[in-house]
């Protein structure tokens, strides 16, 4: 199949958003929860986080204005606080449910039997199931131009994750924790490491890593 | 383990790289391919590629301006287009390999044994050995004052991939088609689908999808 800008755009809307969805690849499967400065909490699953650098520790994400991520922008710009936690294979269908479109007063915490965890030294609540959870500040957000979407900047100041998937060297076995990704709009992939490959050089081929140590 | 922004801080660089670039959930998995004004070509492996909206098919990255993207980066903005080639399980070492540092005048091409696939009707190369391979048009470029890493968006305008991996409604099976996650920075995975969930409304759980056809 080989398809140009005409026959995009000639897509019927729906097909479109299933095909155009897979073409960037694997996606990342976070739920991102919040609260307003009254406590009232919100959760929304979101496939756009992604690195932007490590030092200082930065996550980008990608909202859209007026669809199922409204609240969550919202609550973001309000507090300044959100959190990241990661989905895992024991709560996919709670996590995809979060994308109905619930009355702004429900919380999809309540609302999809995923559980609030307060922290004592952070603003938002994070996912109780979730064993991968990160609290962010927002730094930066820009409405992009082209499309109206919102990128969202945070730093990671907060971080629990479980002791017995980091490794010494600082690799953190997410395949271990259940972390999955996502394809398209609504299919959700379990993974197997296929290799882990040394710093790459030009004089030589990359080795695999075998003396990765927990 | 827990850890707040003084303990992320304190972490050495090399265990920071790798633990940090683990939290964002698993990545995409794409080489980028181009070429500067007289068809001298470079490529790049990135798992920064993240979908931003389908209409219009835009899709974004993140390069640092002075590590190995350097010269993808230049290229992009000096011809304004680029490609986007997924990675699958056949090409992974050649893949990884494209990050050491190439002088200037190599081209990843030729050290990696990855072939470059030049159609009529666009400016840049594909990589032949990938199955779904995009043309993209550069629409916006931004640099992050925060860290200045630079967003390179751009819009898909041409589509090459197998017939048999897309669905009668739209959804591509990227797993089909070989292509792979990343974790961290060194770390590639294989997936298996684990469920597809209807579109999610208030008023019920999402069911699995059983009626998905070819």
């Amino acid at each position: 199949m080989r398809l140009n800008t005409e026959q995009i755009e000639a897509l019927d809307n729906r097909y479109r958003a299933l095909f155009i969805n897979a073409l960037s690849g694997f996606k990342s499967a976070n739920l991102i929860a919040t609260c307003d400065d009254r406590k009232n909490t919100n959760l929304g699953i979101f496939s756009s986080v992604f690195h932007i650098g490590s030092k200082p520790p930065l996550l980008g994400m990608i909202s859209r204005p007026h669809n199922v991520a409204r609240h969550t922008l919202e609550n973001i710009l309000q507090t300044e606080h959100y959190t990241i936690n990661h989905i895992n294979e024991s709560i996919i269908e709670q996590s995809h449910q979060t994308s109905a479109r619930y009355d702004e007063e429900i919380s999809e915490f309540h609302a999809t039997g995923l559980n609030e965890q307060w922290d004592d030294d952070f603003p938002a609540p994070f996912v109780e199931q979730s064993r991968i959870q990160l609290g962010m500040k927002l730094r930066e957000h820009h409405q992009l131009a082209i499309n109206n979407t919102v990128m969202i900047i945070g730093e990671i100041t907060h971080i629990n994750i479980k002791d017995d998937i980091v490794h010494q060297d600082g690799y953190i076995d997410i395949e271990r924790a259940g972390s999955i990704a996502i394809s398209s709009l609504d299919s959700y992939h379990r993974t197997d490491l296929l290799s882990q490959l040394s710093y790459a050089k030009p004089e030589k081929m990359p080795e695999q890593i075998t003396d990765r140590k927990k």
